[in-house]
């Protein structure tokens, strides 16, 4: 089923302290960042109007599964590692690479729902887009996978291979949002147009990162790395830490894109409550 | 990138059992404190007006963020020590440092958006007011944590250099917060005047043993300890627990201060709305 340079349990290079901690450090960096959004996305529902609570509600259960990935992220970089001497060598256990694609499986599709179901898309158009843009989050994903976990030189025209697939449901993805998001702006409260056309550049600017971050991790000098061979393994170093602050803003801070989106176009209804309250109490 | 003296697996200074575990304990102590904070925080939010309950969600999270880190540093320091014989030697095992950066990375702004929040300057002014507050705590941040993590006595002038860089953004905070806090006491109600000038005052002492802490862990003596070379690694002690102690009192203490704020400037509404209700019904 897959092809010969695909090994999966590769031999981890050997990394200087401050390679493994920066990358140890920056995955705790992460639990701590999606935790904390997930506590704010969820107790700050009953601060927006009705219709947008479930977009909150959404948004916090993406940085609650980005969170637990995180953490066995973490755990698996410090049990693929062990301190010899000035240094870190593997300890033979493979780091695990299928949790981060584990976490965009489930993840990606929610951010994609949470994005519609605050903009407030029609109840057919919403369907459509969303039935769409899910199809091809899943498509990117399982085609970014089989070139992720190949970690030998040869395998490199193959992971080129699997990138190129990959990028064109990714590509697609990016398309369709950014088309339905302008093309809803009109419809929008004065509030939240801005807010929505930050959140669009906010999303092609993070999910930038992702190509550019397996680009990074797919180099010859990289791979040759991955399969124990270390020259120079700053470019798993990069791999690591340009993930992770890719997902921190993809998840947490456009979590809170979608909380300030939700609260700006709640604040009309609440403002026109309160003085329908106070008309009727004259 | 990083000068010489930047060795980032130091050498653990032997300890004696009491010196271990008064580091120990008041880490355990303030994992208590914080998580206690948090609690205290998120379920008092119905008990003050609407328009305070961000600020008591923003608290609420900073000493969540804050618990999670110390369970890890408390982890860490268990990690970086064994017991051997009548005292307790490193395991070779780096104590980390960064935890508590990561944690004011992610809190200090935090912090001064609660404040801001309960204050509720106008919001133009608080836009322009926290741009520069959040701007001037990732600086202060950034230019502290190369000098905390040298670690050999050479290092001592590059350690102050960096100490004096950290210190221009923390005055600069300080300085605009004072002026701000001042500038929005008259237009506070009377019950909660009193509160701010205290939240004010709290503000400067508990953020005054930041410096100091990081001064004490940069004695000669405290970098020779670290550095392996233990003649007295009082320094270091004297650090940890300074910084555990000022963290409690800037983080759950100021939480509460909060709090006590919010309830103060909500007492009004809430008090007008039942004389209301008590009007109508009579």
């Amino acid at each position: 089923m897959f092809p010969d340079p695909m090994v999966l349990a590769a031999a981890m290079p050997d990394l200087t302290v401050f390679q493994f901690n920066i990358v140890d450090n920056i995955f705790s960096m992460t639990v701590a960042t999606m935790g904390a959004a997930a506590l704010f996305l969820f107790l700050s529902r009953p601060s927006v109007d009705r219709a947008y609570r479930p977009a909150l509600l959404i948004s916090g259960i993406v940085v609650s599964i980005a969170c637990y990935h995180y953490f066995m992220i973490r755990h698996s970089w410090a049990g693929a590692y062990e301190l010899a001497g000035d240094g870190y060598v593997g300890t033979g256990a493979a780091f695990n690479d299928f949790y981060r694609y584990a976490d965009w499986i489930l993840t990606v599709p929610l951010l994609m729902v949470e994005l519609v179901a605050v903009v407030r898309l029609d109840k057919n158009k919403a369907r459509s887009v969303l039935t769409r843009l899910v199809i091809a989050a899943g498509l990117m994903i399982a085609l970014g996978y089989p070139g992720e976990v190949i970690s030998s030189p040869e395998g490199w025209t193959t992971r080129v291979t699997w990138g190129v697939l990959s990028s064109i449901p990714f590509f697609y993805i990016l398309y369709v949002l950014w088309v339905e998001l302008t093309a809803s702006l009109s419809t929008q409260p004065v509030a939240a147009r801005k807010l929505i056309e930050v959140s669009r550049l906010v999303l092609l600017i993070t999910w930038a990162v992702y190509p550019i971050a397996y680009a990074l991790g797919g180099t010859e000098a990289a791979l040759t790395a991955k399969a124990g061979g270390a020259v120079d393994p700053s470019g798993i170093v990069g791999l690591q830490v340009g993930y992770a602050i890719a997902d921190m803003t993809a998840k947490a801070g456009f979590g809170v894109l979608i909380y300030f989106i939700a609260r700006a176009k709640s604040t009309g209804d609440e403002a026109e409550g309160q003085q329908a309250a106070a008309a009727a109490a004259v």
